[in-house]
């Protein structure tokens, strides 16, 4: 999409989908846009990050350091309630529940996620980092590939979440886009919003489940719903674009692991992520 | 300590100490004992295996997946309150959620860890696995240190912990023990009760936060308490010792992650957990 004005921080429309309205103290009104559905579903980051800015204005501090999401039935575009409780506040940080829950036709409730979250405030952090991680190697930006080079992935259907991510996958990762799969649990690119909104705590929610299942390179079609996911968020990104590197290791008894890494343009790692998710059934 | 019988599943000190009394429905009384202390410190792990104990008894499904815990407080040993929710009940998943409480001496009620887990049953599950996981490169246990083999750990005080666990770790990552630790973020070793029960998935949930932490190798001393600790249970362990690897690969702005892998026997990957924890103050 052609944008006259780079989006920002606060003013872009991740910002605009994610927002929340306060009905009462710990009771927020929501509107699951259908812009960031995959076919039918509403993508779980997006879900994630909602849930992050609920808990963002519940709690004293601003930062998501650690959020445990558990994925109870699917989302569908339109109205929902969340449901936001103070846990424990400390002077450094405080922990919180938040609950997603949309209605069925006749007024019943069904909660779609729970999460407990414990926030700070990652700019009272020091500059201390000893790391022995590297960001992953993934080709320049240019050398990778967008939705618009590939053909269809192998799940049918219009993905409206696409139209709103500049993601680009490392061609070592996209076998699976050409029915030639590598058959190892790994998915790689670069990841940005397509308004050129910058990443910040809460779109690393977005993040680090927004790329292709890693199930797709094993060979997998199909669904890979989400079960658990915890991210740690370990720094505030800096602008530009960020790189995600996704490696499954054990697929067993029809689950698997997702362990998710994100850096930034500065060779930082800012979040961290693992998933348990349902292996497709094939 | 010398035993004459053998200890079971069922019928041992670990299931005698995490034992939970019904006192309602989701309502559970429990005691937490004085035996499972690092210094005064009740060990994480344990109280999330009692914590997992009652959410077994709640929940339609026997089995923990996926376990994640926020730590709130310090436990002191003596009697505790457990709340549990069903949170959500399917076919093959559930979810719930459970609180440990205990009361100070005005009767104020102050919650120790909040938890949410998804349980499911893995004698269920499918034997197919497909994994790029290796087991850990650990010496045979003969050649590994037990607590009797070596000097007293950097915080000074007993622990009456490692009079129930038979924990021997890797010499490549004992340096710590003697004033030169490697500067690596790794700890790695066997692991068993000592009085011979075998582990299942509950005791997996003491058995991934029971090693020394990393930080000890980083060369950091003093308490490195867990934020939050996710564990996925990924099969139902073999009888025999569990192999434990932990990895630390980002120490950054005081935080930082520890990775565990736990091997069974017959060399499967039964469980993956992740906390984040604050670093030593040094």
């Amino acid at each position: 999409m052609a944008q006259a004005v780079q989006a920002s921080i606060g003013d872009s429309e991740f910002d605009r989908d994610t927002s929340v309205t306060a009905r009462a103290p710990g009771v927020y009104d929501a509107e699951l846009s259908a812009g960031w559905t995959i076919i039918r579903a509403v993508n779980g980051g997006y879900l994630l990050a909602m849930l992050g800015r609920a808990l963002q204005d519940t709690l004293p501090h601003p930062d998501p350091f650690t959020v445990s999401a558990h994925y109870l039935s699917a989302s569908q575009p339109g109205p929902a309630l969340i449901r936001t409780e103070t846990v424990r506040t400390g002077r450094t940080l405080s922990t919180g529940q938040a609950s997603l829950i949309q209605h069925e036709a006749d007024g019943t409730e069904v909660e779609r996620i729970r999460v407990l979250a414990t926030y700070g405030d990652l700019d009272q952090l020091t500059d201390e980092v000893r790391t022995a991680a590297t960001p992953p190697d993934i080709p320049p930006y240019e050398n990778c590939l967008g939705t618009a080079d590939g053909p269809q992935p192998p799940v049918a259907g219009s993905s409206a979440i696409m139209d709103r991510l500049s993601m680009r996958l490392d061609p070592a990762t996209i076998g699976w886009a050409i029915g030639a799969p590598s058959g190892k649990g790994e998915m790689r690119g670069w990841f940005a919003l397509a308004d050129g909104r910058d990443a910040d705590p809460l779109s690393l929610l977005l993040t680090v489940d927004a790329l292709p299942p890693t199930s797709f390179e094993l060979g997998l079609r199909g669904w890979t719903p989400t079960i658990e996911l915890t991210t740690h968020v370990r720094c505030r990104p800096a602008p530009g674009p960020l790189r995600v590197a996704i490696t499954t290791r054990n697929l067993a008894g029809g689950f698997l692991e997702e362990d998710v890494e994100v850096w930034d343009s500065r060779d930082r790692l800012v979040a961290q992520a693992r998933q348990l998710a349902r292996a497709p059934r094939t």
